[in-house]
């Protein structure tokens, strides 16, 4: 799994953030590190990376083949061969595998979808050995239902509103829905939420075929019968084993039954290719999809329902499976109990070439790169964890397990967690928390882009700057575009959502987190989670040379680096004070827009307009009246953001004037307050009716899956109309915020010498 | 011809104009009028208007068929026996029919395009015993052209940048361009423009077919066979007879060599349908097209060129044809030279039901309803002027040759020209001349909506209302809004530009003028200019019952008999001063928002962020750098425009006031002054290189054709970086509004007795 962006178009999933006051220009690398960093990069071999691709992508690696075991058991051995102390760490999840799956449309001629991935000629899907899964959803629930077919659209939350706009309802149908724009599991889940009785998913050319570049093998792109799978379980309740919420899923753990687990779908759920979902999409009636809704098939698109039911039946192993995470560990020299984490999964949905073995194997080429320094002297003065997960893919449970089995040394140790996954050529793309932007800015003005002999950093803030041009550039991309063109501020990192290995640590225990690769040029998207995620699509569209394979192992190496043998802590309080200011602004426009809405609305109803505006020969009903928006009282959460402000510039300040002067008993006061000062904004208490997710700051949409939610509390309370959390999550985030910023004045007590 | 709209981007034309502030609420009907209009009504009977399409749309009747004759002398045998003395009026005009096309791929395997629309049993196009032309594109150069093929898009202005930065050149080229953005005729002009030795237009399914509604005969849109023809010749240097630019094409007027006609297109030039485009599309390679490129096609659109070349050849029989104006006039009781023209063409290019004898049997019931009550004991008081115009669809030259012919006399004589052309199910479209804004307001207020049973203007004014809706609704919608949900207000009428036999009235007169149509939910446009829009197209999808078409004949004849018997001038000259002060507020900001774009395009090209931003292994070049944009001199024109809003305002007010207290000499003075006024507007000296244009207001924009430019010698000037005509036409314009505000100041001086 990784975050996938609709390729069509790429929605900026946060504002722009203003850069941080506190530095100024990058500070300049030292002598040694600089030595250091070059000695580590001359120990990165893109022809490695290909090899080790080679190996790990030979055979399907998905939970419980023989493959994935064996590559865990080949990661290990190469951790131990390159010096670092390394084990396997083994939980037992729910993972159930396909036994039947039908998809059939009954009448006047009888259709049985293909349900099948075609090998082509020259590609791994022709030659491996070892037979791989059908595709299927992972999670949704056994069953048999035969109905009528409503297509959906995405299936997203606004896709209902516009079906009960055209009278059409879904309740009793199976419903057809195209990937993209938003989370996977959300359509089943919003479906069964509609009174659906059946999901089908499929991949459109508009998104990611013929529409965007030719299809695989001549091009990158989805080839008509290409199949995207995935896990289906309610990713944004909580990620990991469905039966062990909270806790690791070792062999003598509690579990739920499975028919307790929340996050299972209640709804039999298939995916489909397009060549097969174009029959189905054509023998739809009723009324024309609106604009927004039609994809690229050389059809018209209905809403349904057709005159023919649609069969589908799905049926499920529900058994226990091993899943093996490799944890490998270098021991830090100075300050051995404070960890850098680094992670990216080892498992895939076949080959898994791009997803996830093109992050894999830079993860190697690092521990490879740090074995090497340390057999020559080089030591990190804390402690590295290099983390292979396994069982992302069915949802983050490697990582997620690990996370919660060893929640309370985490939270003591870990000073940041470092993720990857899928990666590609193109540009640079980081998420994660905001304290560390500023690192990230100067890591990233010093790694040069292959493609253009540039850093990477100048070469993303150029990229913002053209995406600005377009003529439908919203103002916050415009806004960040005048950021990216003043080298003298830090350029925005995005907010993290879920959908990879950093969840557990930043959303569950509050650990600072940030998630890298590059992205855009390469395409991988095309042949995301199907057959054809081969080492040969890799090779010849994705990272041909494995060039940013070798990057991306240089440029979090880097960071690794840096955290690990900092002095000082490597935070800049500025840059998260800004974003999380800017997220403010964000909540009080979008209660304002919501209110006007509302109100302009109301008089709209009032005066007929939408019937008058709607051809009554076609079916278009009356939207449901919004409920009035009340002001959201937002004067305690207003207070603490100026606060932490102030804090901010106070801590920044006086870490650049004095943190190059501290005695050894103030750096120890120091780096054990700034250590988990990330913490303070994941209290307990949790957001409301997901308490797995203890970040006030990000965390998952609830109705969107991969994209962050920033001030969750607050804003999901405005956009899901939950007026009485509303003001309640703003006190909360306000008392978690002046935590944050009580620790900052702590520290800057301690820096100041006080 | 019509104007068509994109029917996927309806892209506002013009800006909001604010409401006439001198009339607010509409002026009451009197009671006279009341009766008659209601008697008016009664006398239109949809099943005679059925009646009169389908004899009328039997046969082909393209300019010099059998049928388009025939049509006129039945036009004239109707129009005599309701009592009207009519006559045909005839000219000679240069009229290209084909007599070869070819169109072929010629490797790997040659591809011969049908260039055929198959007839559809049930439909006029199986049952028609006179074969109409083959479909072709007239006025295109006979010519014989292979080379490489390029796809250009639409093939506008700015394709033709994209182009340029993507390294690829259409010179010795032919070039296929989608149809849609823009008039037909740009196409061809702008290929030639740029090197190009041939041109094919295509259909997208996207723009008009399968990706809109289901295809005909299923549902309304373009079938894989259809093909949209038309002229290409030069709209916007000037319409009519390419031979006798500016006089009358009679039988003895002095022409030009076809060779030297400027109007002419240089290349060879053809139409096809989707089902042929495909082919070629799909042999492209080169670059994959940029997104806003795409359309609903299921391959992926290349730029070109492909590894095989294109043969294009055409050649037509270049000969003169006659055309049949059919004239019909009813004596003004009171002011017999004061005319009230009204005009609808009767030529379409095969059966042309929609386009154009649904607007032509509006024409005729109004005809037959005025006859009526003439015979009846009403007249008139001016002299109404029904023409049923030919050859429009060549470019329309039935009204443009009577308007040189009648120059003079018309100048004199014409109180408004009212036009309609395709006419459909849907929402009343208004544009025109601005001084009548309030006039259509009035009468769109007391018409009845018969789907909705409320005004037309009220469900005009909802449909603006929900428009503004979309997320994507830039300010000006929005601004619009707002005045549409203030019944006090005027809603906006458009601009116009050209497409239709407004244009000689408007543009080159400066007679004002009014184009009237329902519209949008017809799909009439599925069939546009192909052998499908029938008789039984119409009748089934675009009005069935001829509900609309009666509508329109019912509205435009109310609007008729208002301006034929108001004792008053109609004029408003508030929603006059308020669209042009509008349209110079865009004008600045446009001139504003191209140098800010120069001065950000040469930041982001000093620090190479377009080379930064781009993939290396596609080809993608710099934008040619754009000029620095000087600061226009728009004083004078400022000026002129506070001064036409204080005489407007005198002058409206002035007439509210006393305007029912006139003698009889004051009122003739009056009228004198208000019946040519917007003639000031149009001065002698036309606009740069195209002084067939003389209206200084309004324009079809060089580069847009349908679309209008408002303000057009200066926009234009601003848009084609002609610094030195900037300053000069805004010295024009300014000129021109203050003749209008002393005209105005007369008129005020008069209805207040001094």
């Amino acid at each position: 799994m990784r975050r996938v962006k609709n390729l069509v178009v790429a929605v900026a999933a946060v504002g722009f953030l203003c850069a941080s006051p506190g530095f100024g220009a990058p500070s300049p690398t030292s002598a040694d590190e600089g030595a250091l960093e070059h000695n580590f990069d001359a120990l990165i071999h893109p022809e490695e990376l290909r090899a080790w691709m080679k190996l790990l992508a030979a055979e399907p690696n998905h939970v419980s083949s023989p493959h994935d075991k064996a590559n865990a058991d080949q990661i290990l051995a190469w951790f131990k061969s390159w010096g670092w102390d390394a084990h396997i760490e083994t939980f037992s999840v729910l993972y159930p595998k396909p036994l039947s799956e039908t998809l059939e449309l009954l009448s006047p001629h009888k259709f049985t979808a293909t349900l099948q991935e075609p090998p082509i000629p020259g590609d791994s899907s022709a030659t491996a050995t070892d037979p791989a899964l059908p595709a299927y959803l992972a999670y949704a629930r056994d069953g048999d239902a035969t109905a009528g077919l409503i297509y959906v659209n995405y299936g997203i939350v606004d896709d209902y509103k516009v079906l009960e706009r055209l009278g059409v309802s879904v309740k009793g149908k199976i419903v057809i829905a195209r990937y993209g724009s938003g989370w996977r599991g959300l359509k089943p889940r919003l479906a069964q939420e509609h009174g659906a009785i059946g999901c089908i998913i499929y991949s459109d050319p508009a998104q990611d075929g013929y529409s965007i570049d030719d299809t695989y093998p001549i091009g990158p792109m989805r080839p008509p019968q290409g199949i995207q799978r995935g896990s289906v379980l309610d990713m944004s309740l909580y990620p990991g084993d469905p039966l062990t919420p909270g806790i690791a899923a070792t062999s003598d753990a509690k579990r739920l039954q499975i028919s307790d687990a929340p996050t299972i779908m209640k709804i039999p759920t298939i995916p489909v290719s397009y060549a097969d979902a174009q029959v189905l999409l054509a023998s739809l009636q009723g009324p024309v999809a609106p604009a927004p809704w039609r994809g690229a098939l050389p059809i018209t698109y209905h809403v349904g329902p057709g005159t023919a039911p649609v069969h589908l039946a799905v049926k499920s192993d529900w058994q226990l499976g091993a899943i093996y995470d490799v944890i490998a560990m270098m021991k830090g020299s100075t300050w051995p109990d404070q960890w850098v984490v680094r992670g990216n999964h080892h498992d895939g949905w076949v080959f898994g070439a791009s997803d996830p073995l093109s992050g894999q194997v830079a993860l190697l080429a690092e521990a490879k790169a740090f074995g090497s320094l340390a057999a020559h002297g080089w030591h990190p003065k804390r402690t590295l964890v290099y983390a292979s997960w396994d069982g992302e893919e069915p949802m983050l449970m490697g990582s997620t397990e690990w996370g919660e089995a060893h929640a309370a040394e985490l939270k003591r140790k870990v000073v940041l967690y470092l993720n990857s996954d899928a990666n590609e050529r193109g540009f640079l793309e980081v998420g994660g928390s905001h304290d560390f932007q500023h690192l990230v800015n100067e890591v990233a003005g010093e790694v040069t882009d292959p493609e253009t002999g540039v850093p990477i950093g100048q070469r993303l803030r150029a990229k913002i700057r053209i995406a600005a041009l377009a003529p439908t550039a919203p103002e916050h991309i415009k806004a960040e575009a005048k950021i990216a063109a003043d080298p003298g501020k830090d350029f925005p990192i995005e907010a993290l959502g879920s959908g990879s290995d950093f969840s557990v640590f930043l959303d569950h225990l509050g650990v600072p987190a940030l998630n890298v690769g590059f992205a855009e040029e390469g395409r991988s998207g095309g042949v995301y989670h199907s057959r054809y995620d081969t080492f040969e699509h890799h090779s010849r569209f994705v990272d041909p040379g494995f060039i940013y394979d070798a990057l991306l192992a240089k440029t979090i190496g880097r960071l690794v680096e840096r955290v690990a043998d900092s002095e000082l802590p490597v935070q800049n309080a500025g840059g998260l004070a800004n974003a999380i200011s800017e997220y403010l602004e964000q909540v009080k426009k979008l209660a304002d827009e919501e209110r006007e809405q509302a109100e302009a609305q109301a008089g709209l109803l009032h005066d007929r307009a939408f019937q008058l505006a709607a051809d009554p020969t076609k079916s278009s009903g009356v939207p449901a009246a919004l409920d009035r928006v009340p002001h959201i009282e937002v004067a305690s959460l207003e207070d603490a953001i100026d606060r932490l402000k102030r804090s901010a510039k106070g801590y920044d300040d006086a870490l650049a004037k004095n943190g190059a002067h501290l005695s050894p008993t103030q750096l120890a006061r120091l780096q054990l307050l700034m250590l988990d000062i990330d913490q303070t904004l994941a209290p307990e208490v949790g957001l409301p009716g997901r308490t797995w997710n203890k970040n006030l700051v990000y965390a998952p949409g609830r109705d969107t899956g991969y994209e962050a939610k920033t001030l969750p509390g607050v804003r999901e309370a405005i956009e899901e109309r939950r007026w009485s959390d509303a003001p309640r999550y703003a006190e909360l985030t306000a008392n978690a915020l002046n935590a944050y910023s009580n620790r900052l004045d702590q520290a800057t007590i301690v820096l100041n010498g006080k």
